[in-house]
């Protein structure tokens, strides 16, 4: 740190992306990627737009903005697309938040919301999960906050039923609730069908995981359209030309081949249920996902133990120091050859054990 | 605006890109684009990045950064990539300006420093070119502030000489001076060599211009390593992937790619003499500009009535409303084709009007 560094940052803890190793080859369940390439529409997308870089892209994203809108059954100016969903997610802390609306959001959730909050000098309450890791949407219901919810939540991958998400949303209708939709393609309900009928709501989701795109950084809000306008407000304060133009066609790409899509997925969410009964036998005791990745612990080996463990044997999982999971990994559902070398490594590891 | 937007964005004027019309197509000087395509090598190996889009990116872009570092003769923690130079000037302004340190540039410069000021809440002073656009830096030494200057200026492109930036740095070493090289390639003198010379000083450049990489958003700061620790610290804070695979395989081919680069940028001078020399013969009055683009005014037509002209007739450059320039326009310095076509059009329009 400079000590040039406004005081405002003094203490400002940044997030902490999952491991990148580059020492050796992992077979790797750490950051929630999917085992399947980008589509090849995708690819060929980028390809052409590579040869036009020397244009600045549309920062209005008119033709992606169409298509996604079109995909989701929503209008073009009910959609924004950003640099990843971690930007639109910071665009809403920005737009909803300030020192009379605290962001509020679980204790057991993705880490950057607190992230958000403390970058942006803003005030926010963190409310635990139920002991199963559920989620009390009357714990939310009593808050004056704007709401961040991830669904499914990460790490543990449970869903919030729709029927209670509506429920906060009624509860208080001068209240803005942002639900995370990063992981919803893998079983998930989604809140993008309710944008028409609540003008406090804001979904957010991913190319990252179930469109094969986590290197391409694209994400997106879905929210009414005035909603929409106050994110573009910020986004052509900060950096219009947000999405690249190789970026925006390979999104195109990954929309137009809702194929592709849809099998990867169903072949993620088959790799789950398989992986999670390999793991119940060999006494893992788990939550319920309905994410691409699994939060597992198991009475015999420590969260700690087992994330070394595998790491060592060329595995790389998530481990979360947090008091309250650090007996647990989060281990991304990988292709079907990488969840057998993986069970397969825990058997080894829990032989050993014994 | 919706009725949620927090109270702090409610007068928050955005941006203004460039405009990027579709129904038509422009010979298009407006927007300080390449006339040249991207290097083969930046295509090539966006093109193998492409391919992996499943996989983040690296967060720290230690390849790039790295051969960045080495083109630039300066260490890699001495430089951060970034979502094009807009995403690390927002950083500057985030990390060096607060109530106790306002922003301070120019009335006549680029745009955004004021729009980032105001996104993030800052103070902030405007201190007036001289009258021939030039700059005093006396005006900023006597200031207590963070000072913004773009080297070469926009819209002007008249250059600072670097003892001046000198000046300015030893004048009070507690004081952040941040140089915008966005045009720098061009005929300006890096304040580069400087960074390990003076701790307050922060240099930023871009891919857009001079690499033909506008579509692909790419940037950077390069400063002392504390300074490029406190960028890093909000990068992690906002967001830890800004720069995506296709992006940072391009930049890393149009570095490797010098030869290509160095020539594009004497052919964009040599057009930029050419066509100056041409408009002088037509009677324009223009700065002494070392960026591509040429900042023109005619005394028998005025800014406005030129543009639209140049606009009916299929040529597109950038109009400023603001009261001190309105009677110019910025011309970007195309291939010689685009510029013989822009000065029979200007002949066209100079006759029509007599």
């Amino acid at each position: 740190m400079s000590k040039f560094f406004s005081a405002k940052y003094k203490n400002l803890t940044p997030y902490v992306p999952g491991e990148q190793p580059k020492e050796r080859e992992y077979v790797k369940l750490n950051t929630n990627e999917s085992p399947y390439p980008p589509s090849k529409k995708a690819v060929r997308l980028a390809e052409e737009e590579a040869r036009k870089l020397l244009l600045y892209p549309d920062p209005d994203q008119k033709v992606l903005t169409s298509a996604v809108a079109e995909s989701l059954g929503v209008k073009a100016n009910q959609v924004i697309m950003t640099n990843g969903s971690d930007e639109v997610l910071n665009f809403a802390f920005m737009a909803y938040c300030d020192h009379t609306h605290p962001a509020v959001f679980a204790d057991i959730t993705y880490g950057f919301y607190k992230v958000f909050a403390e970058v942006n000098n803003l005030p926010y309450k963190i409310i635990p999960l139920n002991r199963d890791f559920t989620l009390s949407v009357d714990d939310y219901i009593k808050e004056e906050g704007t709401v961040f919810i991830a669904n499914p939540n990460a790490p543990t991958g449970i869903p919030l039923p729709l029927s209670e998400i509506e429920r906060l949303l009624v509860s208080n209708p001068e209240r803005i609730v942002v639900i995370d939709e990063a992981y919803v393609d893998f079983g998930g309900d989604s809140a993008v069908k309710l944008v028409d009928k609540y003008q406090n709501l804001l979904v957010t989701q991913t190319f990252s995981k179930s469109r094969s795109m986590a290197g391409a950084r694209l994400g997106m809000g879905i929210a009414n359209e005035k909603i929409i306008s106050d994110l573009n407000t910020l986004k052509y304060s900060l950096n219009p030309y947000n999405v690249n133009r190789m970026t925006s066609g390979a999104g195109l790409g990954a929309i137009l081949d809702k194929e592709y899509f849809e099998n990867n997925c169903k072949e993620i969410i088959a790799t789950r249920e398989n992986t999670a009964n390999a793991l119940k036998k060999l006494g893992f005791w788990m939550t319920e996902s309905k994410a691409n990745f699994l939060f597992i612990k198991h009475d015999k080996i420590g969260g700690q133990e087992l994330y070394l463990k595998l790491k060592e044997k060329g595995v790389l999982v998530r481990h979360f120091d947090s008091e309250r999971i650090k007996e647990f990994n989060r281990v991304t559902v990988g292709s079907p050859d990488q969840m057998r070398t993986f069970i397969k490594r825990i058997e080894e590891i829990l032989e050993d054990n014994q």
